[in-house]
């Protein structure tokens, strides 16, 4: 026999991550709508409020609930602050909108309401007890009014003004609050809206035969810049390992002068917080991230938890690493592949406390020098417990910091990777090639429980993956990938110039790694090649930035195409104001038409009058009218129409 | 840094309800299958158990977690006794499969594997190290031969022999525990599998004029075991209210001699102990129970929680029941109807634990005199916390005894008192008319998470509830009604013999009362009227006896047919073997007929060669194939087919 808790349950609420497990995710300024089911035993009316307050905090904001039907309830709130949220419910039966409803239907009964009367005095009495001092006398009078016969006080006692009043003031001695305290982490806007672009320092040389260096990097910033990224990422800028060392093509042994993989971290010259002397000093890595942000850019580094046989941490730790029966350290393996050059770290080492506090240091460098975006390689390979620590206790003092997991591996364990903290994350996108493959993944990734934590960053291209759509692709199937990965999904990236100067030829047929590629050799980009696709990635990333729609993914909504190989698709900001519908060239070697059948009220488009499409790519302009609309895709031209519906 | 829970991550349990906060339903001897997501960081094997225990035991019995694919895994186990069970799961990193696994890819890719042996007798030693005493030394003689060159030791390394013997000892120390234990309330059969038959004693005389009393109902009950129902469902059996008693046909004032209402509980003959004088003596009750019983039947009695202003409850404790303005105390209402012949309980009361222990008493009262089944009248109106413990406390003596939900309210609020404890509830079934209407209904029933906890018994009619599709309806329509409740659901129940003789009669068009309703006076039956359905039923009965199928819901699948007016579903047994395929004429004032489209998996049906259907109802057969076949159905004959499968 309970006394709180034994009249209202709260079942279903919404979002909630494995009983409360894990964090939701949102940026500032989004809204964070929390519904649940709220029964009561009894034919009394139920009331209730969603309780939010800042992590820390102890007084709890409320939002009252407003009923959906079929006894569901819903309110918001919105996080104005980077950093961590948390909000339940509460619920309660309602004794004065009981007694109103009540009054209400013995009125339209035509019954004598005199006791009634008197008992809304009791009900209204009761608040008053419960009320601050300034509405104490209010509720008082209020409550004496209902007992005076007077003429207007059936008037009264169903008034707003009445229910506003007493409805501040409710009796919450049996109320119900859910038993689960759920939390928010919130992050700036760049966790949820952001455009990268992957670029090896040490291949922005101008002149072929010279390695680049930060400062070349700090020269090609503009250009990236002008194409209107905001997120430089850098591969691994540290010393990189001799021992075993990969050569050109991942040829098993580095010839002399070969720069090895930039992913073997560490050499004599020093290991995770040391900058590889072949691009330069701290300083000159301070002036890059001084560079980009004159730009409007920030600088991303690669954190990739590992060492080169030649690390500091080798010898410094090497009970840090797990042993092979000789003795010696067991380098990676994924059995019968074997990787020499590089050394796991053991997170189970028996010294995991000054293990992971060295790894956590390495961080807080990076972050002491300015750095605020991590892409983290293969997290998967790495300790969940780990990760979850590192991730909140460096938020906790710096909670603009953004982590990208870079996990290309089972949906599952990738998903359980965003609920342990990673802000954002790698995705299937690369391989998705049909119109099926696009809706229900991406279907799975907007519109169900996923989206509450893990935030998918679409990459056409990386420097491990020239997928195979891409091979001896022309620049219709560029774009058409760039479009794709540019508009489905608020977060995109691209690894360049790869990307934007067409290269297309893999190391072998059939393979997924680019022939030549920048992993093991420094490369020398010509810029101004013809076909490039600079203007048309700057013309999307500005198309992107000017229309609020692209900057959430759970608008996304498919529609009807009439042509298999023609994906249409649509989003808007949240109150619909500016709505974009594309139109993708799923097989670009061809031209390709059809006929749409949209799905109007997702554009909030009238039935029967025309409204007109504008193509952002092209700035022409079509009238349409209802679903069905011809559409035509000549990769020739461009491979995907980009229209903002304008009514 | 925690120690344990770190590598492996158990999430998305089925089943679980609300995160445990409710317990899952099974019957003596049906399996509770559980599955789980494990993900583990790094590249290791996850092995896993469910572990399972009696409520109350302190060890847990391991069953090993069989892998489904896409990192989800599943196993079961079988409760054997009525109470209450609870299951967790356990996983881990498996370093013997792991090894296991890797040996035999270094095999395939002919690599020496001389170190891998060392490597993995270490594995086995530590599990000799972790053994029983009695498996010690064999592990400890499998270590040493993993060491010793010898021809055979890469067949013993992957052998099945030693992988079983070192699977029994795992790692367990750094094992994630689920962090929920879950519950399973364990019922008897009938929980799952019951026909009910309501009958009112009082009408139970052969005579006119002269009111049914339990010894008439005695001899009735032979009639009610020969139509095959394991239920007789009785309305309140205590002495009835005099104030404000209802009249024939709901009239406001009963004239002299008219009986009341069965549920206006209380007279100063007694409360809710004790026996309406017209019906008999508790001596007279038993004699019911023990005839029952000997014909293979059980009684329900009704638990009503309310009163008569006659009650002696009225008098002994004013306290429990709520008071009006006047000072006397509140009848029921449900604006702007009244209901002066009936108080009810404030479960609110300031002496709850008192009013609470006296409903309780009551109910042991009648379990003492050997009851064990309960339709509990409108449970809605009352406390959920009440239910909770009043159920949970009389089934820990008595884990047989069954407890009927009747309340016809929102379905969140129905769900919720199943939640609760309820192992039956009554539904919308007697509402549902079309094939949309029973398709949805049906697979919310039982496909989904409502299954675990909810167990529908499906009424064509109740003392209050006439449908409007039997208002002035023929045989066909009430074999239509009855074929459906006693085939879609594993329970239901008539309400007779207004049932079986076709009582079609509303007090008033549209109207769902009854004329010249039982409720309010006593009605002597003919059970010879031509057209009577006592042999349909006892047929029905009799197939629902001998066809596991009808057991249980969760085989139940929807088929296609060419017309909207024929239903068509399977069910068969757990292990497939006993199938059953129905269809039903729903609009059988017509002959219908359709082509069907069976889904044949679902019947474990080729697609290739013939196979029989044999009707149980008329004992024919038909030899069907693929399916596309053709069924017509002639309510003049009899308004469905119910076919045994026959391959």
């Amino acid at each position: 026999m309970k006394d709180a808790n034994w009249r209202v349950a709260i079942s279903g609420v919404k979002p909630e991550i494995d009983a409360g497990r894990f964090s939701v995710k949102r940026v500032v300024g989004e809204r964070v709508t929390v519904s649940a089911d709220l029964v009561a035993d009894g034919h009394e009316v139920v009331s209730g409020d969603l309780l939010w307050r800042r992590a820390g905090e102890r007084r709890w904001h409320h939002v009252p609930l407003l009923a959906l039907g079929n006894d569901r309830y819903e309110a918001a709130f919105t996080a104005e602050e980077p950093g961590g949220y948390e909000y339940t419910l509460r619920g309660y039966v309602d004794g004065f909108r009981t007694w109103r409803r009540d009054l209400e239907k013995r009125l339209n009964a035509g019954q004598d309401v005199g006791d009634d009367l008197l008992l809304g005095s009791e009900v209204v009495s009761r608040a008053a007890g419960r009320a601050g001092k300034a509405e104490r006398s209010t509720l008082e009078t209020a409550a004496r009014r209902l007992r005076t016969p007077a003429a207007d006080r059936l008037t009264f006692a169903l008034s707003e003004e009445l229910l506003a009043l007493v409805a501040e003031w409710p009796d919450l001695e049996a109320a119900t609050t859910y038993e689960r305290t759920l939390r928010v982490v919130v992050d700036r806007e760049r966790a949820a809206f952001s455009a990268w672009y992957e670029i090896f320092p040490r291949s922005t040389s101008p002149e072929p035969g010279r390695p680049g260096t930060f400062r070349d990097l700090i020269a090609r910033l503009p250009y990236v810049a002008e194409l209107g990224f905001d997120v430089v990422y850098l591969p691994p800028i540290h010393p990189i390992g001799r021992a075993f060392r990969k050569g050109k093509n991942n040829a098993l042994e580095a010839r002399p002068g070969e720069p090895g993989s930039p992913w073997a971290i560490g050499s004599a010259e020093g290991g995770h917080t040391a900058i590889d002397p072949g691009l330069g000093t701290i300083g000159d890595f301070r002036a890059v991230l001084a560079r980009a942000k004159e730009l409007g850019m920030e600088v991303a580094l690669d954190l990739a938890f590992q060492c080169s046989p030649d690390h500091p941490l080798v010898r410094e730790h090497p009970e840090w690493f797990r042993k092979r029966p000789d003795g010696s350290i067991q380098y990676a393996e994924n059995p019968p592949k074997k990787y020499q050059d590089i050394y796991p770290l053991d997170f189970g080492t028996a010294d995991r406390p000054g293990l992971w506090a060295a790894l956590r240091e390495i961080v807080v460098h990076w972050v002491r020098e300015g750095v605020r975006i991590f892409r983290v390689d293969n997290p998967h390979t790495k300790s969940f417990a780990f990760w979850e620590w590192l991730i909140s206790d460096v938020r906790a003092s710096h909670p603009d910091v953004i982590f990208l997991s870079e996990a290309f591996t089972r949906p599952k364990l990738m998903y359980h990777l965003a609920k342990l903290g990673f802000t954002q994350s790698y995705t299937y996108f690369t391989w998705r090639e049909s119109r099926i493959e696009f809706t229900d993944y991406l279907t799975e990734l907007t519109q169900t429980e996923v989206a509450e934590f893990f935030r998918p960053n679409f990459w056409p291209n990386t420097p491990d993956i020239l997928p195979k759509h891409l091979h001896g692709a022309g620049r219709g199937a560029f774009l058409s990938r760039l479009v794709l990965a540019a508009t489905l999904s608020s977060s995109y990236g691209i690894y360049g110039p790869a990307f934007e100067l067409l290269e297309n030829v893999p190391r072998e047929p059939g393979s997924e790694e680019y022939l030549d590629s920048e992993k093991y050799e420094v490369r020398c980009w010509d810029l101004d090649k013809r076909g490039s696709l600079r203007h048309e990635i700057a013309l999307l990333n500005r198309i992107r930035r000017e229309n609020p729609a692209f900057r959430r993914n759970r608008t996304l909504r498919f529609h009807g195409t009439s042509n298999e190989q023609i994906l249409a698709f649509s989003k808007t900001d949240d109150d619909g104001r500016n709505a974009i519908l594309v139109f993708v060239n799923l097989e670009p070697q061809y031209v390709h038409s059809c006929f749409s059948n949209l799905y109007l009220p997702a554009l909030s488009l009238p039935w029967d009058r025309p409204f007109t499409v504008h193509d952002l790519i092209d700035d022409r302009r079509y009238t349409w009218q209802g679903p069905r609309n011809f559409v035509e895709l000549n990769p020739s031209r461009f491979p995907a129409h980009v229209f903002r519906v304008e009514v």
